[in-house]
């Protein structure tokens, strides 16, 4: 409820019971939430409940918050009896603007207006879908990664017609409720994390189509190389620690002119001296009070880490 | 030595003492071997002494295998003191294609022909390495990812001169020192990884260039959101199991159309029947006796454990 504390909620609906609504079901409760899922069909329900058991043996190993339990879990194929007591509510229906615009329609006229209604979409636009919505001032886009109880990213943005306050009061809901909310600058396709991932899918496609890779390839390439690195630092501070003590300055002056080669499909921006200033300045506050050796240290510990895991769950 | 077995190797040489020599001579090291390694002066000694030991630290950690120990560590500031009783060499001298032509001109005529001479190399071609080179046929390219002693990846590949023998020998050779080489079809610009990984990074430029996202959101993305999963499977892998009982197949037939859209500035190639099937295929070979239950429960499974080592490490 907006006119409340993002931290004081209490119950949540999840609307829809495929994966990313099942797996959003999954969280909340091991963060110890009341959660009621509105089911399109009642034919979903054993689906559902093997996602959410199998969710939950994976929380339990992680560690639930306290008073958390699948008791907490109710159900429901009626929307507005699913929706009547939520404090806040996460949709996760298929990705079709049509379905959503009348779901948002509908929602915008059965649900109190001071709920906070967040769409887990990962393509379309707060804009597109808010259109049909009498209160669009509370929808936001909320898009979660798969599964959501594990990858905590939730990328944030309103549509023309939502309200700062509801991304501002939400973004605290997602801190509170233990994910890592990120607060889009602008609306742009694919969002963040799913532009940086189609980069590396489009580029392994062309190396497939034109023979320069096999498919296992390309998957040894990452696993075997910089993935492990990624689950432990973005691209940007990987090259920062990777430029020694001269930081992302560093490897941006050695390395800015290998932008100019062929080493993907996809052409480089020009790196003008404002580029070069904001990633390294970006990198420099991003990782404040750490010099290289901390940094270095912080990524090498972590690769044992892994390490030792692989070698584990792979004998 | 060419001709006995890539196993019985025993002397490894490692030329150059930066953080790609050095993280090779860690490794071997660490692996069993004696190791020389040949530093261009004197003065690098210290800064190769403190990588060793740092790396010693974390490969204790990991495990060593029997029999390795620093002792087996020497040094050289002549090049031809440090390669004489080599049975491998590892080149990692900086990527300066007249650097290296002239110390594979150099090597050619001291070192014993049945030697291999890999070079690390990041981005020359092996074509061009050894063209002034009396034995061509003995030298590759075989590029790690930094830290060679915690990334596993060799990306391998001849030059023209390049016998297949050396090639297959190679590879057998790496197999047996604990790494994971991939012998490449082509020789392309980058080779594999880091075209994968250039193509991330040039849409982080774009983005960061347009105002569209900050250095942190980009970094926040990636650790918060695709990044894990990489660190466990490729992206080819976590397609399939994305795509649920349909793996591949389900989700390239549901995605295509997405290919068309502005969802990074990569455009996509057509996506042809035989490209799917390709994709298909490679997918349903890789993971040959696994069905959707066993790779969904081995990613899961693994993020489970990043999530909790990630808990520890960072409280």
């Amino acid at each position: 409820m907006l006119d409340q504390a993002a931290e004081a909620v209490k119950r949540v609906t999840c609307i829809g019971a495929g994966p990313i609504g099942g797996g959003w079901a999954a969280h909340f409760l091991a963060q110890g939430y009341r959660v009621t899922s509105y089911l399109h069909a009642q034919s979903e329900y054993d689906a559902l409940m093997r996602l959410l058991e199998n969710a939950w043996t994976s929380l339990e190993e992680i560690g639930l918050a306290e008073g958390a339990s699948m008791d907490n879990f109710s159900w429901s194929t009626d929307l507005a009896e699913a929706c009547e007591q939520a404090e806040f509510i996460q949709e996760s229906v298929p990705e079709i603007l049509e379905l959503k615009q009348g779901l948002y329609q509908t929602l915008g006229d059965i649900v109190d207006p001071r709920v906070v209604i967040a769409s887990s979409t990962s393509g379309l636009s707060m804009t597109d879908i808010q259109t049909r919505c009498s209160t669009p001032e509370r929808t936001v886009v909320a898009h979660p990664f798969n599964p959501p109880y594990l990858l905590p990213l939730v990328e944030m943005i309103g549509g023309e017609q939502t309200s700062p306050q509801t991304v501002e009061w939400t973004q605290k809901f997602y801190q509170a409720a233990g994910k890592a909310p990120l607060v889009m600058k602008k609306e742009i396709p694919g969002f963040i994390a799913t532009r940086l991932q189609e980069a590396i899918w489009r580029e392994a496609l062309h190396m497939v189509a034109n023979g320069e890779a096999t498919v296992e390839q390309i998957d040894q390439a990452v696993v075997n190389g910089p993935g492990p690195r990624w689950a432990l630092m973005g691209p940007c501070e990987i090259f920062h620690v990777g430029g020694g003590e001269g930081g992302m300055a560093y490897c941006l002056d050695q390395f800015g002119p290998a932008l100019k080669l062929p080493w993907t499909r996809l052409v480089a921006p020009e790196l003008t001296e404002e580029l070069r200033n904001a990633r390294v300045d970006g990198c420099v506050e991003m990782t404040a009070g750490q010099d290289f050796a901390a940094l270095s240290r912080k990524m090498n510990d972590g690769l044992v880490e892994i390490a030792k895991m692989k070698r584990k769950t792979q004998s």
